[in-house]
C-alpha cells in the first residue's frame, strides 16, 4: 500500500520537471510512511523522494523507533555533527539533484532560503491533492471514526442536563470517546443558546438553564488510526418555536439540495457512460463534471432563498488524515468531485444574539451516488 | 499589558527597518491578543501592527468572538467578497507601507510568495524571542501548571501497577488533569522498559509487566491559562541494580551540573555587579555573560565522562505559550540567559534495547540564582 502512494508522489518527478520531491507536512509523511509520530507544531522530519531512492530526515530522538517502523525509507539522522545541510548535500550528490519540489503551502520560508543554498532550483508540488481520493481502506477507517461518532452522539444526549457546563459535556464526549481506545480529531465545540451563533465557539463555562428552547449545538470528530470523522448535531432543549423550527428545517433542506444535486449529476453521468463497461464520473463530457463550487452554491443559494444571510464559512471540506483537506467544497474551488472522495456538507445558519443551527455529515462518492458515513438521526431533536 | 506587548513589537520597526510587521504565528497573536481560539495546524487568522494602528484578520467564523474579546484591534473579515489581498491592500494604503516584517520561520512559501505582489518588500523579523523574558504574571501561570504536574505525578504513582498499558496509565493522567480544569501541553509520553530508550516514544499498548527493575519513564505537561509545564520523571518497578542505579544518579548529577554552574556565573554577575543598585546578569562584562550552550556543555561532557554516549537531543528548551520556545539550550544555540526566562533542564542517558533514563525541570532565572518550578521528588524511586 505504501509503495503504491510512493510511486504516485515519484510520478509527479516528470510531471513537475524536478529530480526529487521534499515532503515536509506531517500529514503527508503519516500517508507516505504509515508513522505518525512526528509533532504538527514544530518541524521533525522530513521525505526526499527521488528516481530511485527514498530517504526519511530526522533526529536522535526518533532514530530507534524509525528503524523499526519506516523500513522502506534510507534513515538520515540530523545532529550536531551531521546537519541538515550536509545531508541534503549529499542527497544531491547521491542523486545529481537540480531541481526540487517543494511543499509551499507547507514549507516555511525560512527553510526555503535555507534549501535554495544547497539545490539549484527549488519548485512548488502539489502533495495534498493526491489524497483526496481515498483507498477502500482508508474509507473503512473514516468509516469506522464515524460510527464511534455516532455512538458519542447517542451516549452524550443521555448524559446532557441542565446546570452542565459546554465544558463538561465537550469533557464526558472526550472521555467517552477515548475510553473506546480512540482520539479527537479536533477540539470538541460544544455551544448553548446564543453561543451556537458563533461557528467556531471556544469552550467556555456556560451552563445549560432551564430555559426552553435552548440551542445546543454539538460539532465534534473521532480519530482512529489516524483517520478522521467529523459531525455536527444541533438539538433543543425542552421545546422550540416556528422561528427555530424554520432555521432548522432549512438548514436540513439545504443540506439535501446539494446531497441530491450530487446525486443527480452522478446518476447523468452513470447514464452518459452506460454503455462503457466503467462507470466513470471523471469523465471528460463537460456536462457530466461535478464541480465543488456548485454544490457549495445548492445549499448557500436555498439558505438565502429563504431570506436568512449566506452561510459564513464553505459549505464542506475533505477528510481523512486531516479534518480539512481536499477537495473543498467553497463557492471559490475549482475542483471537481470524484468517485471515492469523503467529504462533508455542512451547511448552517447562524444569527448573531439568538443563536445558530449547523448540521454536518461525512459522504463517500461511491459508484451509484453518494453514501452518507454519519448515521445520527436529523430530525428536529428535542431532548 | 496587552499594550504593553504591542509596543515591544512596534520597537521592531525601526530596528527592523520596515514599516509594518505581519505576525502569522498562533502562539504570537495568543501572545499580542490573549486569544487562544485558532486552529494551528491551518492559517486561521493574521495580524499586522503598523506605527499608528494594529488590525487582526480573520473570516466570518470567528468574527463575533473577535469583536467581544480583541478590542485593542481593527478587525477585519476576510470573505468570498473582500479577500485577503483586498485586505493587504487596503492596509498598504491606509499606512503607506513599503517593506513588511514577516515571520520567516512560520510563514508558508505560498503566503509569502502572495504578499510579494502587495507589498514591495519583505524583510523576515523574529517575534518569537521576545517572548523569552516572562512577565511576573506569566511566571505565575506556569508556575501553577508546574503544582498540577507535581500533584499529577503523586496521583499516578498511586494509581499505576502491573497490567497497566503505556496508553492507560497516560489516560489516568489525562482525566486527572482535564479533571482539575487544564489541559496538557503535549501528548503525554510513558514508556515502560526498553521503550524508555526512545527519547519520544510514542504510546503502545505494552503493559506493565511484573518484571522488577522495569524502567517507567514519565514525560508529560499541563496547561493553564495557555501557559506549559514540562516535567520527567524516570522510576523503577519492585528493585533496580548497580547498572540501573549508576544511569540514574549520572543523569541527576549531569542536572545538578548545569544548575550549579548556572548558579554560580549569576553569583558572579551579582558580586560584579555588587556596587550597582540593580542587579542584572545581562552586563556586559564578558565573564559574567551566561551562555545557554555552556550549560548545555556542562551536564553533556559529565555524561560522556562517566562512559556514556552523549544526550542524543538538546538539554533543555525555553517554555511558555509553546512548550518548547527560546532560549534554547543547546550546543548549538546562541543565546545568553537572562533573569526572567523559564526554560527546561532535562539530561538523559538511553541505551537501545535496554532502557533509559530523563529528568526534566522547570527554572526560573532570578536575581539571585535558579529557582526549581516542578517540585517533585528526584531520589531514585522504586514503586
Amino acid at each position: 500500500m505504501i509503495k503504491t502512494k510512493i510511486e504516485k508522489i515519484r510520478n509527479l518527478l516528470t510531471e513537475g520537471k524536478s529530480d526529487g520531491i521534499l515532503i515536509s507536512s506531517v500529514a503527508n509523511i503519516v500517508y507516505l510512511t504509515g508513522y505518525s509520530g512526528f509533532s504538527i507544531e514544530e518541524r521533525e522530519a522530513y521525505l526526499v523522494v527521488t528516481k530511485d531512492s527514498q530517504y526519511i530526515i530526522t533526529d536522535g530522538r526518533y532514530s530507534e523507533t524509525i528503524k523499526k517502523e519506516v523500513k522502506d525509507f534510507s534513515l538520515e539522522i540530523r545532529s550536531s555533527k551531521n546537519s541538515l545541510e550536509d545531508i541534503f548535500k549529499n542527497i544531491v550528490r547521491e542523486n545529481q539533484i537540480k531541481s526540487l519540489g517543494v511543499e509551499e503551502d507547507d514549507l516555511r520560508v525560512k527553510e526555503y532560503k535555507a534549501l535554495s543554498k544547497v539545490f539549484q532550483k527549488l519548485v512548488g508540488v502539489s502533495i495534498n491533492p493526491h489524497r483526496a481520493i481515498k483507498t477502500l481502506e482508508e474509507i473503512n477507517f473514516i468509516e469506522e471514526a464515524c460510527k464511534l461518532g455516532d455512538k458519542t452522539f447517542s451516549y452524550i444526549l443521555k448524559k446532557i442536563k441542565v446546570g452542565m457546563s459546554e465544558k463538561e459535556v465537550a469533557w464526558e464526549m472526550e472521555q467517552f470517546i477515548k475510553s473506546q481506545g480512540a482520539t479527537l480529531s479536533f477540539p470538541t465545540i460544544v455551544a448553548f443558546s446564543e453561543n451556537s451563533s458563533v461557528p467556531h465557539h471556544q469552550l467556555g463555562h456556560k451552563k445549560m438553564e432551564e430555559q426552553n428552547g435552548q440551542f445546543i449545538l454539538l460539532d465534534f470528530g473521532v480519530k482512529i488510526e489516524n483517520y478522521c470523522s467529523d459531525m455536527t448535531r444541533t438539538i433543543f432543549w425542552g421545546k422550540t418555536d416556528a422561528k427555530k423550527e424554520k432555521i432548522y428545517n432549512t438548514v436540513k433542506e439545504a443540506q439535501e439540495k446539494a446531497v441530491e444535486y450530487i446525486n443527480q449529476q452522478i446518476s447523468h453521468s452513470v447514464r452518459n457512460d452506460k454503455d462503457s463497461a466503467q462507470v466513470d464520473i471523471k469523465s471528460n463530457t463537460p456536462e457530466v463534471l461535478l464541480l465543488a463550487r456548485e454544490v457549495d452554491k445548492m445549499a448557500r443559494d436555498y439558505i438565502v432563498s429563504q431570506g436568512y444571510a449566506s452561510i459564513p464559512h464553505s459549505l464542506g471540506h475533505g477528510i481523512g488524515l486531516q479534518v480539512h483537506e481536499h477537495p473543498f467544497l467553497s463557492s471559490k474551488s475549482k475542483e471537481t468531485l470524484e468517485e471515492g472522495m469523503v467529504f462533508s456538507i455542512e451547511p448552517g445558519i447562524y444569527i448573531e444574539g439568538f443563536g445558530g443551527v449547523r448540521i454536518e455529515d461525512l459522504y463517500v462518492i461511491e459508484k451509484n451516488g453518494l453514501r452518507q458515513l454519519t448515521k445520527s438521526p436529523k430530525e428536529l431533536l428535542i431532548v
